[in-house]
């Protein structure tokens, strides 16, 4: 299957150097081409180059992108968007001015959500799951991680991690499972933080790996949750079964996760709203990405991660959306790049890479996608015509993203 | 035409007292009907009730809402939407650092969209405005004010106004037009503040009067633009013509712009970002409601203004859009009630009264919008089926508004 779209005022997010990922001022400059055709073939971009198409290229569909621009599409490397229920009536917590650990500790938060997954089937979670996958496709995403740990028993995170498989399977994004078993110490546990860190180490990580469920192993790193040593220990207890780290850190506290994370060669840290200096110096020279979640700092009203910092240390960031029901109900990464931009003042530019390449690199998937490179998945949406690059994330609520194309192929809404 | 719809889940905004604006703790209390139909007859709202429909009721059209919720449409008191272009290239100026006054010192701001509309015919001013008018429309907003203030001539302004007055004759939403010649000086009068004031007073204000282009006179009174004496000649100037005051104040500075609005009997005094106890004495016991734009504060990294305050003092208070190019390139109000709720720690009740009857008042416009309440417009719209009336805000990125009905009838896309 051919597919061909012409007219594109501007193809933005070009690569071709193949670069796994892009580090501090290299992420500022965004490779683009005007007026524009691009050739998808069985799936891959095949072509791409300035109008008018080539009389040799021949397709099977053509596509008139009418003015629109075409972006790649966007890599959400962080999110928990299987859930059960939703969690507003903490929404009304918060807004009466609860802390995240006051809810927590009032049976809200994670164990809440732990309690209805229990409840709720397979079949269940996998349709609800579905729904947002859906919705976020709508928005632009193509690759997407999902972690578990809202089972924090053995069998529920087995249960959380086969509705992941199954959304791999089935939906048209490019899809990593992490297992975050260590999200919470699970309700049977409380107050014996050692003992669940031994089930997740000795029973959990084991089955997990016997049915190959998970890419990459996940710990919240956190005051109130994990310490550095529990971390240590549940990460080269996946080591052993070749779980790729990737860490929850430096969220509530400076909690010496980000070091950690550096320390067993994670491929990401995420969230980092309380960084400073130590933790860039921890991450420059490393492959560890630092993935940035600006709706969460947005919908807790935190302050928002150190991004600008990062960049002039030469760091590359990505961004995710932290889709979940509790601290981030929402997937959309469009506005998670609007939030970077007019919250924590990382260019167009910076935030379009953080959003694509540097999240796919962050799921270990630059290798195929995140760019518009000869050769990578034709993963893209076309916009609605549009002023400037700009326009997309400063006029942020207005519908824009107008068609998206996954594998080569038109997503219909 | 008479339409009925069927199987609401929950009507939300229903006032049977018909108060033309809700105070303090009425503003927390949101009155619901549950499995409920509801009938509207030739454009107003005829009668509602609990399922089953009563047999004797009939209807031309009958729409199922298939479990969806029923809210009153937002009626948006503060809005700048009819503009030539757009200002991303500010953007980009905001997000390296400069401040809203730096910006508008380097020629852009408000006098770079005045240079932009004096270059722009009114038929595409139009075109452009009618854009985000059907946006808007089609994100729930019934009713919305529109002010001049990119002319800054008396020829420009009269244009601007003329946008306006055709936007109210051929659009499905209740249009309000507010005159703002007193936005910025023009750019032939800088340093000669006085003599724009003389202009503003001698002849845009009787030229805008002559034609009946206005329902309201405003005046930005803040540091740096028009001061507290001049802002009393401008309203004085206005009076004389029947034109109701509205202010924008203390968005940048404690202006004594609250205390000058109240002085002239304002409907509204709009902004407050810079806001404390005086401007809240100075607001109780008065008609004069305090309009609270957070997308201006989201997009320019300003502080909220004290909402929460005003309420516990037994004020009203609305929300708005301030949809513009500059400040608040959004005039998506469930975006605006999300932010109240997420940033302002507005009840989802109170942001919803502040969107739709107190918006409604603000605009002078509450005996016919704002609520569900039999003889007022039938203006509304269904949600998707959704587990409570927070999840709307909670859930800020997922489409949930499906249908929109203004006056009785559907709009379509």
């Amino acid at each position: 299957m051919k597919l061909l779209v012409t007219h594109i005022a501007r193809i933005a997010g070009i690569e071709t150097e193949c670069r796994a990922r892009l580090c501090g001022a290299q992420m500022g400059r965004l490779n683009c081409l005007d007026d524009a055709w691009l050739l998808a073939d069985a799936g891959r971009i095949a072509a791409f180059g300035p109008m008018p198409v080539p009389a040799e290229i021949e397709a099977d569909r053509t596509v008139d992108a009418r003015g629109g621009m075409l972006f790649p599409s966007f890599c959400d490397s962080h999110t928990h968007l299987v859930y059960a229920g939703s969690r507003e009536r903490e929404f009304l917590d918060k807004i009466a001015g609860l802390s995240y650990e006051q809810i927590a500790r009032r049976g809200g938060g994670i164990l809440n959500s732990a309690d209805l997954l229990h409840r709720t089937s397979e079949q269940q979670l996998y349709d609800e799951a579905m729904v947002r996958v859906r919705e976020i496709a709508a928005k632009g995403t193509g690759c997407v991680e999902i972690k578990s740990g809202y089972g924090l028993t053995t069998e529920d995170e087995l249960k959380m991690l086969r509705v992941i498989r199954r959304i791999r399977e089935t939906a048209p994004l490019a899809v990593k499972a992490t297992f975050l078993g260590a999200h919470a110490v699970g309700r049977a546990y409380v107050g014996r933080q050692e003992a669940y860190v031994d089930l997740v180490c000795r029973e959990m990580v084991p089955a997990v790996a016997a049915e190959g469920l998970a890419d990459f192993i996940d710990v919240f790193c956190d005051e109130g949750f994990f310490t550095v040593a529990q971390t240590a220990r549940i990460l080269e207890a996946g080591a052993r079964y070749g779980l790729v780290p990737k860490i929850h850190a430096n969220e509530l506290a400076v909690s010496g996760g980000v070091q950690a994370g550096v320390a067993h060669g994670a491929l990401s840290v995420d969230h980092l709203e309380r960084s400073g200096a130590a933790e860039i110096e921890a991450l420059c020279g490393t492959r560890t990405m630092p993935v940035l979640l600006p709706g969460a700092a947005f919908f807790l009203g935190m302050s928002y991660p150190p991004a600008r910092e990062m960049i002039r240390a030469g760091l590359g960031v990505a961004l995710a959306s932290d889709y979940n029901p509790g601290s981030s109900p929402s997937g959309d990464m469009r506005m998670v790049v609007a939030l970077a931009s007019i919250r924590m003042r990382m260019t167009p530019a910076e935030a379009i890479h953080a959003a694509t390449l540097n999240g796919a690199y962050a799921m270990g998937l630059s290798d195929d996608y995140g760019s518009i490179t000869v050769g990578k998945v034709a993963n893209f949406f076309l916009t609605e015509p549009m002023p400037s690059i700009e326009f997309l994330f400063y006029a942020y609520t207005t519908p824009l993203i107008r068609r998206v194309f996954l594998r080569g192929e038109e997503m219909v809404g």
